[in-house]
């Protein structure tokens, strides 16, 4: 995996070459520069996480990825989930929809990576989902997934997200609110190798 | 991908060699039948639908599969969830789980998918989903997702079902509801070769 660490006052960015996608923090850049360091070896970048102390309401991070057929086969592999509307295009091609579309969960997959990823990243936990699916999301889709800190709880550490995911024309495809415990400790890890099927 | 049918009075049976995972339906045994058929070309099989007018209050259908190692590393590439807790046995055997553990959202993908394929299946329109992460799902477990319709909607064809992920000892790692838009046209499409990454 090559990755590309661009660094700026405004915002982090990380592209990961092999997944094709994006993350970007916004926020305090002082706490928001601590969440991504190079380990000095080429090439392997560490990720960081936010710790619950550092996340504020109204704090944000994003993942932009395009779709490809290869991700919906990856995703229809993983699941099981091989309904002709995800991966036969003749079939699709007679449907309301006129041509293969992603599974919906695919985004929800996005949307889980963003948590993983960025914000909280390592070593949050969880908890729960919901997801609306509002659009289909077809392949070549450019879906910009956004997180937004809506609530903290002191007590549990249980951080609430609203969740968002646009496709190219700015249209929402699917919207949801996350909740997962923020981390305590402030990790540094060094990013495996993204599994590589050729 | 090589298909076994078991056609039985009490269930019905679809095992997908390369995705590992089985579909069952439990209900009127009658309807049920229509739910599978053959094309009569040897490993070839048809998935048909339940649509809105046989679906019933009730009624049920089940999905179990084990989680590979694989099965993580496709999710992962398919979503460009990366982290080490998911892809890194020596992280994650330094984290509060002793070992890699699957995305949460790899269950909600077999949540999605018994939907997909069994019910209500081909045709349907998946509307919304909750999702609840209750126990992590580790590599080797085997998920049983059920789903359960707990309520119809007349006028406007939305299914409401009763999702709940189980693994290998009975106890529940996820639950969740899900609301559909049900088909009201029988289909009978052939199933598509499952994605092969070697």
């Amino acid at each position: 995996m090559t990755a590309i660490i661009r660094l700026s006052s405004l915002h982090l960015c990380l592209t990961l070459a092999k997944g094709s996608g994006e993350f970007k923090w916004k926020g305090d850049t002082r706490k928001m520069r601590t969440t991504l360091t190079d380990t000095g070896v080429t090439n392997v970048p560490n990720i960081t996480n936010v710790t619950y102390e550092e996340i504020d309401v109204g704090q944000t991070a994003s993942y932009t990825r395009e779709v490809s057929e290869r991700d919906i086969q990856l995703f229809a592999a993983a699941s099981g989930d091989v309904n002709p509307l995800h991966l036969d295009a003749d079939y699709a091609a007679g449907t309301q929809f006129g041509e293969r579309i992603a599974h919906g969960m695919l985004t929800g997959g996005f949307i889980s990576a963003a948590l993983a990823m960025a914000l909280p990243g390592p070593g949050c936990l969880y908890r729960g989902q919901t997801l609306r699916f509002r659009l289909p999301v077809k392949i070549g889709d450019v879906i910009t997934v956004t997180l937004e800190v809506t609530e903290k709880k002191d007590r549990t550490r249980l951080v609430t997200l609203d969740c968002k995911a646009a496709n190219q024309d700015g249209k929402l495809v699917t919207s949801g609110t996350a909740e997962v415990i923020a981390p305590t400790e402030k990790l540094v890890v060094p990013l495996p190798e993204a599994p590589d099927f050729g």
